[in-house]
C-alpha cells in the first residue's frame, strides 16, 4: 500500500506524484496530447490508460531480459509506480527506418532503412527547445559523465534489439523511438515511458502508422490508432 | 609552374580553380564576408590577403608538426596551392571557450572553459543550414566511414594542441575554430582555411575579438581587426 501525496512534477503527459515512501514516485498516465513543442494540443479518452497498460508491458519484458528499469508495478490503469530516480536531462533517440526531423534536418528520405541503428541525442529542456547535443556537450554541461552515455547507449541498443522483435511477432515496424535514463543507486536505469507517444510504430503490411504521428500530422482517427496499438501490443485489451 | 583552368567550385569567400595539373587546386582568398549563412554580406580590403597568409602560416606550422594537410603552397597573396582532395561535408568544430552558437543553444554562459575540449560536427550544406550532426548520422548518410570520423576527431584535437600553444605566444586565446577534412591518396588530410573567418581569435588581455565576429556582431573597425589578426600571426606583415 502506497500512499500518494504532492505533485512532484507534471510533464505534458504524465504527471509524477511523491508517496510516503521517499524512494518510489506515482506516474499517472493522462490522457493530454501534445506535439511539437506543445505547440499543437488535444486530448484523447483512455489515451493515459493504452499509454500506461503499454509502457508497463515493454517495462516487464525489459526487464526479464536483464534490462534495468524504473519500473515496479501498477497500480491502476494509469498510475504506475516506479523508482525514483535521478533524470539525465537527455533524450536518447534510437532510430531504424527515417522519419520525422531526420528527413527534415538532413537529406534522408522517408522509410529509409538506417543499418546500423543511428542513435542521437537531445539536451531535454523545454526551455531551449530539446536541442540535439552529443557526449562532449553533455560532459562539459555536467549533464552526464561520459561512461554513463556510454552506458545508454549500449542500453538503447539493447532495448532497440528486444523490442524490433517483440514487435515484429505483433506485425509491426519500430522506425524510432525515444528513451529517457535516470541515475538509481548509482546505476544507469530506463525510466519515463515507451509508448505510442515516445515510438513510432508502423503496420508491417501497410506502413501505417499508429502512433502520435496519426495526431501530429492529422493522419486520421487518433483515438484508433492507439487502441488498436494497444490491442496490438497487449493480449489483454 | 601551374596554368589556372576553369572555376571548380566558388564559396562564400573562397573560389577553387582547376589547373592544368589534376591532382592540384587553386583556392583564391577572396575579400568578400559573410555570416549567418549568408544573410549578411559584405566586402573588406585585403581581407583575401589575409585569411589566405594566416591559413599559409598555420598549414605549414601543423605540416612541421606532422599533421596532413592539402597545402602546397602560396602563388600570389591570395591564391594558394592546394592538393586536389575528395572533400568530407562535415565541418569539425573545437571548442575551448564558449562563444557563439553554444551559448545561444544551450544553457553555457559566453567565455565558460570548455574542458576537456568540446567537438560537435555539422553537416556541410546550405540547402539544409548546415545542421548540427553526428557520427551515426554521418555513416548513415554515406558522407564519412566510423573510422575516418575517429581520424578527424583526432587530428581536430592535435591541431587544437598544437594552435593554443602557438597562438599563446602570440597574445591570443582560441575559444573555438572550424575544420574542415579530405581524402587525397587513401588518407585524411586537413583542407579548407584556418583564418579569421574560421576561428574565434580573443585578446588575452582584453578578450577583445580578433576575428570574424567583428564583422557578424559589428563589434568596431573590421578592417583594423583582420590587420590585427595578421600582424599578431604572421612575422612579416
Amino acid at each position: 500500500m502506497v500512499i500518494k501525496k504532492e505533485i512532484q512534477y507534471s510533464g505534458k503527459a504524465k504527471t509524477l506524484y511523491r508517496t510516503d515512501d521517499e524512494t518510489k514516485l506515482i506516474a499517472e498516465f493522462r490522457d493530454s496530447l501534445t506535439a511539437f513543442d506543445g505547440k499543437k494540443k488535444g486530448s484523447l479518452e483512455h489515451k493515459g490508460h493504452y499509454n500506461a497498460a503499454i509502457s508497463a508491458h515493454i517495462f516487464k519484458l525489459l526487464e526479464e531480459e536483464g534490462v534495468p528499469t524504473h519500473f515496479e508495478c501498477m497500480l491502476s490503469d494509469t498510475m504506475m509506480l516506479v523508482n525514483a530516480v535521478d533524470i539525465i536531462p537527455v533524450e536518447v533517440i534510437v532510430r531504424n527506418i527515417a522519419a520525422g526531423s531526420i528527413t527534415r534536418k538532413y537529406p534522408i528520405k522517408e522509410g529509409t532503412p538506417l543499418v546500423p541503428p543511428v542513435i542521437a541525442l537531445d539536451y531535454k529542456s523545454d526551455e531551449y527547445g530539446d536541442p540535439m547535443i552529443n557526449e562532449d556537450i553533455a560532459c562539459v554541461m555536467g549533464i552526464a559523465e561520459r561512461e554513463e552515455l556510454a552506458v545508454m547507449r549500449k542500453i538503447a541498443l539493447e532495448v532497440n534489439k528486444l523490442l524490433i522483435e517483440f514487435l515484429d511477432s505483433k506485425g509491426l515496424l519500430l522506425p524510432d523511438f525515444k528513451l529517457e535514463f535516470g541515475r538509481l543507486n548509482g546505476k544507469i536505469v530506463l525510466a519515463d515511458e515507451i509508448s505510442a507517444d515516445t515510438c513510432r510504430f508502423w503496420d508491417k503490411k501497410t506502413g501505417k502508422s499508429l502512433d502520435k504521428d496519426v495526431f501530429r500530422f492529422d493522419k486520421g482517427d487518433v483515438g484508433r490508432a492507439y487502441y488498436e496499438i494497444a490491442q496490438r501490443i497487449l493480449p489483454e485489451i
